[in-house]
């Protein structure tokens, strides 16, 4: 351990990202519970006991503070599609571990607000900036579906509505879920991903 | 046909309900293309060439107007479950009836508004209503959910959660369904409740 009054520049920056992550949990839990319009930065400092010029020192703006936010969620959702084509198997096998990934990463508090936050809250520039991540999570999703169709291991359906209806099962925990609820976010995630794998009707 | 240059109380009626459908008609389509923060109601009075006085007149203030959007979509969806209640059929026979047409009155402006439209944009007296009718609607489901377990029609699963994926998985039509795209609404409410039936797994 370094003992030194001074710190180093690994700490230095390791203190940095803490900050700012400090800085961006408490912003995303407001922008999910108000709303990004109703969430002031000045609401935000308070609930940490900083100031907002602190805020705009580690991040800017409130435009660029959820910019973050949402990229953190949507970062989360890349990783996991990456994870999934590289995991061997069938199709089904990795679309089944990315959409377990996927509603997980809905459940927490960085994916949520991709999900809650409407795209009009955002600048033009900011919306394009996602705009492309979410083609990229999209785009991941419906070749692991093309994938499972070609090996024969997903029923042959339209692949662009299929991908639509998976994703929008899987958004929507992003709306009710609640970590202080009956239900434990890989659990749900579990089980949804089983429903929409077998289906309603009886085997 | 009435010839008289004097309206009949009845002509009177239809006319005041044609014009108040006239503005929520362009008052949805706004609210729905650029959020209920961006609209004003002058824009929509503006785009029916009336006056925002006209509108007060017929509908009242902007949340009103809102109020009033909302519910249209919600009572099209208790109208669904209305009768899909009155059908006869096993429970998945009544189920798949009532989730192909909720999916399709997502896919319709008033529908679409119910989902695109964050909680906070209503004060909480509107906020209470909503909530009371999106209850009914939601306990609708889960009573033909219950109604096909019982009867072996639907296979065993938490009903909450199976309630919550079919749900999400109709709701989000909503934000991507483009009546000028190449799906029809009741082609994608077909197509999402043969997958959510059958599952994605081959038979």
């Amino acid at each position: 351990m370094n003992t030194s009054p001074f710190p180093s520049p690994e700490q230095r920056r390791a203190d940095r990202a803490a900050k700012r992550h400090a800085v961006l949990a408490a912003a995303v839990a407001m922008f999910n519970e108000r709303g990004f319009h109703a969430t002031s930065l000045d609401d935000v400092a308070a609930s940490l006991g900083i100031s907002k010029p602190t805020i705009y020192h580690y991040l800017g703006n409130k435009d660029q503070v959820l910019l973050e936010c949402l990229t953190m969620g949507l970062q989360q959702l890349i990783a996991a599609a990456d994870a999934a084509h590289a995991t061997p198997g069938r199709g089904l096998d990795r679309l089944q571990a990315f959409l377990r990934r996927y509603a997980e990463v809905n459940m927490d508090a960085f994916g949520a607000c991709v999900i809650r936050t409407p795209e009009e809250a955002l600048s033009p520039d900011s919306a394009d900036r996602l705009r492309a991540m979410k083609r990229e999570i999209d785009a991941a999703m419906r070749e692991l579906i093309a994938e499972g169709m070609a090996d024969g291991s997903i029923a042959p359906a339209d692949p662009t509505l299929l991908a639509f209806t998976l994703a929008g099962a899987l958004n929507w925990p992003a709306r009710w879920y609640d970590p202080a609820g009956r239900f434990d976010a890989p659990g749900v995630a579990a089980q949804m991903v089983d429903i929409l794998t077998a289906g309603i009707a009886p085997r």
